[in-house]
């Protein structure tokens, strides 16, 4: 019965998605040990603006080398020098 | 911010659970490209008979070789062998 | 591959909480038309402090005949009555 | 409070969701004893490839008789027969 | 890591979204003391008809003054009447 | 309808818990315009070791002055420091 949920922003190509969704599923099958027929999976694929780390908006998802999120990225080194001046 | 949910049996190990929560993180790192800083993941751990799948209430995780759960890969087998007479 | 989710608050005797679960599988499967075996359903049980409706926290289930919910019946009353008197 | 969650797939007709969250209401009603008024509940609709069961992405909605999901009980009785020849 | 997950109907503005996603971020942090870096939130919005209370469908939001949900507060007041009478 | 979840770590005080779910209540009843009556919340506790964040476990929660989390401000710092570095 194991159950997953995955809350991922929009973007994503739908081979990233349907990777994502089966290495989640088998990740669980391996490690729980639970047979693979009884593990149900979802990704919802949200607005950048609808989710929220660290207090601000998500920035849209920018795919770069490898489809590294860019965008996001850039954001979490903009709060870690905010973070190194205070 | 990917934001990951497994909802599970109890019954894994420590290391099971932590080994669970550290692969579906990665995973998402690796096929999103979402900086690991980023992503939140968290395990519920329910009783058998608060999930159910098939219609039938779920079995206690009994692991055996490897952590593989008996008890669900018998009553999967007993639901297809069932379904294999109808 | 419906996926259910019940949250609940804690005191239902096993025998309402199994009954809970099958029948909300059993909807899902006559409304959607999706088959029993790919339908995946979980119940998490919470204390009533933990959960909240009209802006307090829900008071424990307290259960009269035929397993009512006298305790969360009296505080709608309650909200119900305060609602008329403004 | 109840708090009801059902992750479909796209496709139902507006009469069959409506039907869904109305019945599942219902059945909490019945079976927690909860008041009506208490009770919220939520229908998400996703793409069938957003959605996997078995360690495959579930197929789009083809409904037949009955609303009948002819094209997951199409991969149930694939997967099954392949578990058969193991 | 608080995870914080709210499921809304559809129809408030993008201003409207993005205080409430920033406000409860917020009220985590200043509750439980949990540095903002580490807590992520998402806002789903539904069809109204995707939503339930009370055992009936939820009308869409229509806005009154200062964003006030008309709709919904008709639809609460014709319950109070109706259980007023009963 | 509105309808809140939120995952936090277990070791708030009661009246941490308390203040949470009715502050998040009342943000969304402010924000959204939606009536109180129809707003449902649910918080629920999980170990440290249950929750990741940034790929590692979470740590229990450990309260300084004003209820700041302290052992998760240490390791979001000693995450910045080794990301300063590289």
């Amino acid at each position: 019965m194991p159950m997953i949920q995955a809350d991922i922003r929009r973007g994503r190509t739908p081979q990233q998605r349907d990777q994502l969704i089966r290495d989640l599923t088998r990740i669980v099958h391996e490690v729980t040990g639970a047979p693979m027929d009884t593990i149900a999976a979802v990704v919802r694929e949200l607005p950048g603006a609808a989710t929220y780390e660290a207090g601000t908006p998500s920035p849209e998802y920018v795919p770069g080398a490898g489809g590294i999120d860019l965008a996001a990225l850039a954001e979490l080194n903009a709060r870690r020098r905010q973070a190194g001046q205070r």
